[in-house]
């Protein structure tokens, strides 16, 4: 009779325990509450990611001059349709569909949620629903692509840029994707790379200077003795809102690749990525000092986004001091980058190479230094400890590799793909529309009718 | 007995199984989390609908002259003044009270959650509390209101926005809400417009279209022979920027409209947006290059624009292949009756009607076409399919007198308070006043103050 | 028998009404789940507070001549860069950790989530992990900085301005943030200050106001008979973005602080933050109206301004209809306020002391006033009601004394660090280079090179 009883009352207070509300009918189950907010979580890096074009946009537009700025931002909102088309119709398919080593062979023309299986080896470690999944996935291919757009500012022709455009959504990007983050050869051999300092920012900045060098340097660059000429941008003001937004955009670009709020781990993320950009920009501001005898703005902003792109790889496995160490040499590193490429002849109108490439480079190398196991262990990331945490060479070299393979594969293709439409079309606008501007030459419009109108005005005298 | 032991195990089985977190007297219950993240998740949809503004302000700003600059993003800030306050006291009761099938007569003054009950009847079926969803419905009569701003553009004096706004605020928008989405006639019919196409685009363009019509054309808008002369507007990195918010609010527009992320459907809402977007930019770029001879960035813009206006009716209802179309269709459709209706006479300085009216009726009519049925029963959305899966002219019509309807009601409201408004005080500024700008001739003072002394100085010469 | 019945009959049904997925092993725990939501909403409100900065940008570098707008707007970049790493080294000990009345002394060089015992006793109320806290905090100490910005901008060297930002952020913010947030004297006295009128704001402008006064006026800026000459900002559509910015970012400011969407309270302080922040606009334009005979746009964009930094404190604590009233009083009072004090010789370029340091006063003030015991009750909010609520002057004395505090604590502060300054560097550049302008004086560039050769043209003439 006593296990009667026991038995009963243990019965009751369970009921009693059990929480009310969850005998209602529609009380939705936990897991499905996670599912809701892994996936709202998502959302929001995606539109923070998306809304980084709005970056790109001001701070290309901004180091143009005003005869290009139509030109160059208007070709961010082009970015964005064809990342958006031809990332949908094949190169999610390339990047993160099943199929082998090199490319993925699943899943052309995304069709919705319900064409996860497609993707199950690349992306099914996360309960996102997949919609989300792809269209976060599809931001980082336009970022990408922005990249490529600074190296041809102020020369390239439009139609150039579309056609190379959907060449770069289509196969470049997405086999690059594929080798890290969809399974391929590089995910094999445990490279880290978290939000993309190699798939993302390399990848877009190889293209880039492939393009630079191909265009040739603009018309005035150089003087007669070759010593690089300072064509300065045309709106501070608009390049530094555009770093501003590039900054909060990347608070989807790195602590958004968690894809999931649970355990706060993206907060870690959120903080090395934030404390290495505050780093770059102060490293760079008093590089610039240093060197130039004055505090440069835009050296100081490009020195943010370096140290915001070398921390892309690395953010996830670093502890804070290291985010600042990363930082500090990513911005000090960039501006005098920037400044030998310049004068050994590269002319790379928004320092797209610097900033994305080196930079890229660094943050990649930089997780082979500085990857920390503990954090690697709690927090089930890819990879091993860092040569400074005793993993010796061996994560280094995967990320050497890494770096080595993007460059080499990007720049070969970049090649290929941008010879040809030379060949075809030619790249480049004549002298004479170069010099009138390629507002007007290829949109027939100033995008500042009134202001160039008085800079007309005044040359003409 | 061995049913005792069987029922004891049993018991303890349960107790062993639970969770030990829900025993802990604070843990939340599901339902109550739901609730927290339905919240949050239309909170972020809110703010992101509220941030449109920036958007219009630079749209519209940078696509007129620099003398009315200051002036037009400034009434940006003044609408959403307007439209807190109005809608806050009067608008909310009319659209979302309980009331009968033409306007709601209940909860003016709105006074907070608790207030809730008054809007059971529109606004009960989502568990958001009710001060969220009183804030994003109010973000919604504000973007219906920035677009009739643009019609009023360059030459409408500013105590007549005022008087306007406060009017559409009060009584217009919020009839037309009322018809669709709170329990009025249109719903009763199954009238398929998820997040208003036809409510908040169409009612205001049809609004700008009546006051652009009222206001006549800018002084230089048509030459002697009676043909459009272009009026460029200022400043296209600024309109670009515009149009790339626009874009990023329209994530909150949309998806924000499922309410809650719960199941993920808020996904695809997100996937037809974004690529029905990048169908129309395209579409209408293709358009201008072929009809123009040079690809038109503002036309770009405004195919982007017409898309999304399209799209946002049918989001919810249609494929990522039909949303292809809609926004392929809208971006050519709007090109084309922009260049018809400014030939026809109509000066619209900021394309209001082409772009959300006549894309906000293809939206409203798309969906009747494209509407599948499985997408309306797995979600429990409004309405039948559409003629091309099988539902016959059914949804077709009901569409149709949808945008019939609040055409003509919207057309006639408008007429009648701006008529009056004309008759009492005038609508416009004087000739002398236009020509010198509303930046000075409203406010005394230049948006631009250095630019425009550049400027008058040169034409002095 | 019966019972023996009856108790299994209850274990089983207990067993089957036992939501499914709760077996699932990796079934998340409610209270996990609380986390994860609850940081994802404290990340977001961290973001949007994080991209105040670049309102404050446009609000600044709008709001100055053509010659100083890049200087000005980098100086936000700076401003992110300072906070970004004193805050993280020593400020957030200072402001957060545990100590005693005055002052933190735990948690230098912040570590990450695992050094949150050291924050315990200001921080310990929330379950949102450590490490949001930390970004949160970090991006209020950033907002009070750019407030200090605008106080030198247009004649401050940008070495001062480096020197006193990393004052301000290691000692001057947070000890105040101790004393009504982090535990210290005016939180033991039931300070209300919900997000920062007194905190983030009157901390700002205090600093900026005293580094006005020993800046002295701009040059031009009085005429020969000491009255104020208008030195118009030269571009009001940046100005006009800045202010929605800010005012979008300003739902990550208040409701934000809430840290937590469960419950939806927060949505109550975004109801208030909103109707408060259109009365305060409509007030100050109005108040324009009749004060200049023409609706002055920057009066109004500071009435939104002034509005915002009154509902700051107050905005959990007041009912819609008083959010209403301190709106209205703020915008019209920061209107007033900013003649007077410039016809008294204060040469403030954006109005700081009048938007962030008087409307912050009477954000203090005026909860003393509305705060409403029933909100306070429900809610668990620090305080009592306010003199309107039957609260006598017990809270009003509270606030009053807060008010006072800060002010001599900052300006006595501020007044210190910055003579020392003076004496030892100097504060202001020369006359020369700043009739040049401090883009070029400072920087060595202009931030708008291709209009500044325009305008330096034409004085040429």
């Amino acid at each position: 009779m006593k296990r009667k009883w026991l038995c009963f009352v243990l019965a009751m207070l369970t009921l009693m325990i059990y929480p009310v509300s969850a005998f209602a009918a529609d009380a939705p189950a936990p897991a499905d509450l996670q599912i809701g907010l892994d996936t709202a979580f998502t959302f929001l890096a995606f539109i923070l990611v998306f809304f980084m074009q709005a970056g790109f946009a001001l701070l290309e537009a901004g180091s143009v001059r005003m005869k290009n700025a139509g030109h160059v931002a208007g070709k961010t909102v082009l970015t964005l349709a064809i990342a958006s088309l031809c990332f949908w119709a094949i190169g999610f398919a390339f990047g993160f569909g099943d199929g082998n080593n090199i490319i993925g062979t699943t899943g052309f023309f995304y069709g919705g949620d319900s064409a996860a299986s497609h993707y199950a080896n690349a992306l099914g470690f996360s309960d996102v629903t997949m919609n989300v999944k792809f269209l976060f996935q599809m931001a980082f291919a336009a970022v990408s692509l922005a990249i490529v757009s600074g190296g041809m500012a102020e020369r390239a022709k439009l139609s150039v840029y579309i056609i190379f455009g959907i060449l770069f959504s289509v196969i470049i990007y997405p086999v690059v994707a594929h080798w890290v983050w969809g399974g391929g050869w590089l995910a094999t051999k445990g490279m880290q790379d978290y939000a993309g300092s190699t798939v993302v920012h390399l990848t877009g900045a190889t293209a880039a200077v492939v393009a630079t060098i191909l265009l040739k340097p603009r018309l005035g660059k150089f003087n007669k003795e070759g010593k690089p000429v300072i064509i300065p941008g045309h709106n501070q003001v608009l390049t530094v809102l555009g770093v501003i937004i590039l900054w909060f955009g990347w608070f989807g670009f790195n602590p958004g690749s968690a894809l999931s709020p649970m355990g706060g781990f993206f907060g870690h993320v959120a903080l090395t990525t934030n404390i290495a950009a505050a780093a770059g920009g102060l490293a760079a501001l008093v590089a610039s000092w240093l060197y130039f005898g004055k505090s440069d703005i835009p050296a100081m902003l490009n020195g943010v986004l370096a140290a915001l792109v070398a921390i892309t790889g690395a953010c996830a496995f670093v502890q804070p001091w290291a985010a600042i160490i990363i930082g500090l040499i990513a911005g000090a590193f960039t501006f005098m980058t920037a400044q030998w490429l310049e004068r050994a002849g590269l002319d790379d109108p928004i320092y797209a190479f610097s900033v994305h490439g080196i930079a890229g480079m660094w943050g990649a190398v930089s997780t082979g230094l500085f990857a920390d196991p503990d954090l690697i262990e709690a927090n089930a990331l890819v990879g091993k400890a860092g040569l400074f945490y005793g993993g010796g060479l061996h994560q280094l070299g995967v990320q050497v590799l890494g770096v080595v393979g993007t460059f080499v594969f990007v720049a070969v293709m970049s090649f290929i793909c941008l010879y040809i439409i030379k060949l075809v079309i030619g790249l480049r606008v004549t002298e004479e529309e170069e010099l009138m501007g390629l507002d007007i030459s290829e949109h027939g419009t100033y995008g500042y009718p009134e202001q160039m109108k008085l800079i007309t005005d005044s040359e003409k005298k």
